[in-house]
């Protein structure tokens, strides 16, 4: 773990290192997906069952990869009432929030008659990636799934592997209470290349998103332009800001749920207090003692968790800007006006009351956000992401008087003579 | 040019052929953009020059890629008054129409007053990638750099190669009216390749925007991720449905306006009359002889024109939808109801009077839209691609006691005990 000073010489140097230091796998995958893509692209089914063989040791036939109304209802016998209880919270309130989210059409016309505006639609179908085996998320399949209910795709298929034929009750049972259609027990990039080509028994879809390893990554970059898809999404990080208010122990638990996630997540402290500093770096070895996840959040810790203190809170601004943070949580006394100033974050835990794992699961706003200094340009996943604009134009008789001779003048100034004959034709 | 009609045997066949025809040109130059980032990335300005010098053949100095105001100055005073009073007024229509799409934040409070939300800001620098040479799109320039502009953005870079020292008076007056910062005259992808890396004379930006050639295509890809792009562009593409009160020689204009962009534009018309097919088919020809471009348009209609016969325009519509095509104009007498039926189309253009034309140039509606199909999941160029969306939540005492159980109950169950002890330890 790194102990930086903001007021030390060198600082600003440091701190550079810090934000531009890679964590992301440079492990290159993109022959092997290549190859994937384009056996699934050709044969289909066919290509599919031989990789499920393959990559998880199971043999299902064509007409076994949908998991069946029957499996569902069993899966969902099987979860306990007080978990069942906890998705259904989540379900409801994530739908709540994302509800607020649907974009709206728009129409003006101006002076002359001249109407123009767009109009927001659903994609027809999308495709939701859910991992499976070790670390499998029933939180990412209400984040991904009700975002495109409530977009009103009308088509909306899971895909999820089943490595060893283990299937997971409580991503099931996410499924349903998220309104998923269709579900295929199929992983990896051939199950996104199924998603984007379609095979015999799997119809493609326009839309893919949701985490996954580095080879579903990979196969959703490669077919990103022929599908949409959510993002490119790297490793997992938080940044904590807290002044001399909040609780040390509870503060390294904060950092620590990120930490835990994966060896190269990245929990970063600023802080205003000194004395803070040093009880959080104390306060973090004694949780870890309190967690299963012990070995991933230390190696995380010791290898990119950061202490850093500056003079006054306001001094966290522009470092919290740089480091572009997919978590940030504000544990201060005076959350709304830091948060006034920060420009670039994923999304923002105000007060010392949000735990940032509060809005992995139940809170309302979605968990999918970009990492790696992406918030600097890009967003969380939303109901925008399975809709699309469609602007529109109609000209008046007057209007197009008035501004056709524009548009001509303009054309013939390109070198587009079609261009400006379809304009002065109509005259 | 191909002849359908959509009650002969046979018809889905050919017209799921015409639909998947792929006129993407599949040169792959990828290897050799791979180069050029690199060398950028590794030598920053004297790799820029180099290539400047090698594909431009312009000898510039590091203090001489950007373009200083007076050349602007100079630009500006050589660019006719007609064509300056057109530009100022498409610039003035696209800047109207764009401050509708502003996107909005937005707050909610729950009964135990957990607060959620988002705000949108936008990113802190653009660059626009605009082509030189041969054919230079002033309009271009307002389309992409107005909404970046409308959106906030502070620092709007413009990069323009200038082959041989030629530079197009009226790309720069365009920049100067939608309010660039900077401006190099630097092409390719190495130009793409310094806006996201950066180098010594040019300063890094988050989203870059712009048409171009296969090779900045390919580096704007390749660096998605690492900045936000717009679009993966292909070739053109327009889609008329006409029915018996449409002109046919207007028509002939109208698909030879998108013909003429390129050999492999696609201009493709449906009408409810026999009679108006057969006479646009015979109008093309005609059409052709009045513009300098006939070569292009020529080639373009032969290989990839079609006109297709339906037998109410209401069968039209699962057609257009499936051709999802960027432009669809829809000359009517009724386009507002067949326009409510469309759920597939980059931008519409309604009605006998509203040429795809004038929306290219001076309507307000941006030109730069998803091609191949690509609207049935993304849409065209708007402020919001120069945003982006912070999403936050402020958990009261009592909120935070109503879900946090759920949340640690979650956690717990995805295996993710860092995650529950830093909602338990609130508790």
């Amino acid at each position: 773990m790194l102990r930086l000073d903001a007021s030390a010489s060198g600082f600003a140097e440091r701190f550079s290192t810090l934000v531009e230091a890679g964590r992301e796998a440079d492990t290159d995958v993109s022959d092997a997906v290549r190859g994937i893509l384009q056996r699934v692209r050709t044969d289909g089914d066919a290509a599919l069952l031989s990789l499920t063989r393959k990559f998880d040791r199971i043999d299902v036939a064509a007409d076994g990869l949908a998991i069946t109304q029957a499996e569902m209802d069993a899966a969902c016998a099987e979860v306990a009432p007080d978990l069942m209880a906890a998705l259904e919270l989540a379900a409801a309130r994530i739908r709540i929030f994302h509800e607020a989210q649907r974009p709206a059409g728009h129409e003006q016309v101006d002076t002359d008659g001249n109407r123009t505006g767009w109009r927001y639609t659903a994609v027809d179908a999308a495709g939701v990636y859910i991992p499976g085996g070790r670390a499998t998320y029933p939180s990412s399949v209400l984040m991904n799934a009700i975002p495109a209910k409530v977009a009103g795709v009308e088509r909306l298929v899971m895909v999820t592997p089943t490595p060893d034929g283990r299937m997971n009750p409580l991503v099931l049972a996410a499924a349903r209470l998220a309104g998923v259609d269709e579900i295929y027990r199929v992983g990896g990039a051939q199950a996104v290349a199924a998603l984007a080509y379609g095979t015999e028994t799997i119809a493609p879809v326009d839309v893919i998103t949701g985490p996954g390893n580095a080879y579903v990554a990979e196969a959703k970059r490669q077919l990103y332009g022929r599908v949409g898809i959510d993002m490119v999404a790297g490793p997992s990080e938080i940044l904590v800001v807290a002044d001399k208010g909040a609780d040390a122990d509870i503060l390294a638990a904060d950092l620590l749920s990120q930490a835990e996630h994966d060896p190269v997540a990245q929990a970063i402290l600023i802080t205003d207090s000194a004395e803070l500093a040093d009880a959080v770096a104390a306060a973090v070895p004694r949780a870890l003692a309190h967690i299963s996840t012990k070995a991933v959040a230390a190696e995380s810790w010791d290898a990119h968790g950061a202490i850093i203190t500056v003079a006054a809170l306001g001094d966290a601004v522009p470092l919290i800007d740089a480091l572009a943070p997919e978590h940030l949580a504000l544990a201060v006394a005076d959350p709304e006006t830091l948060f006034q100033r920060v420009r670039h974050a994923g999304s923002v835990f105000m007060g010392y009351m949000t735990p940032e794992a509060i809005g992995d699961y139940v809170a309302g706003p979605n968990h999918t956000l970009p990492t790696g200094r992406r918030a600097r340009f890009s967003s969380g996943l939303g109901v925008a992401d399975f809709m699309k604009r469609t602007t529109f134009l109609a000209c008046s008789d007057a209007g197009f008087a008035a501004i056709g001779p524009a548009a001509a003048t303009l054309a013939e100034a390109e070198g587009l003579p079609a261009h400006a004959l379809s304009v002065t034709r109509r005259f």
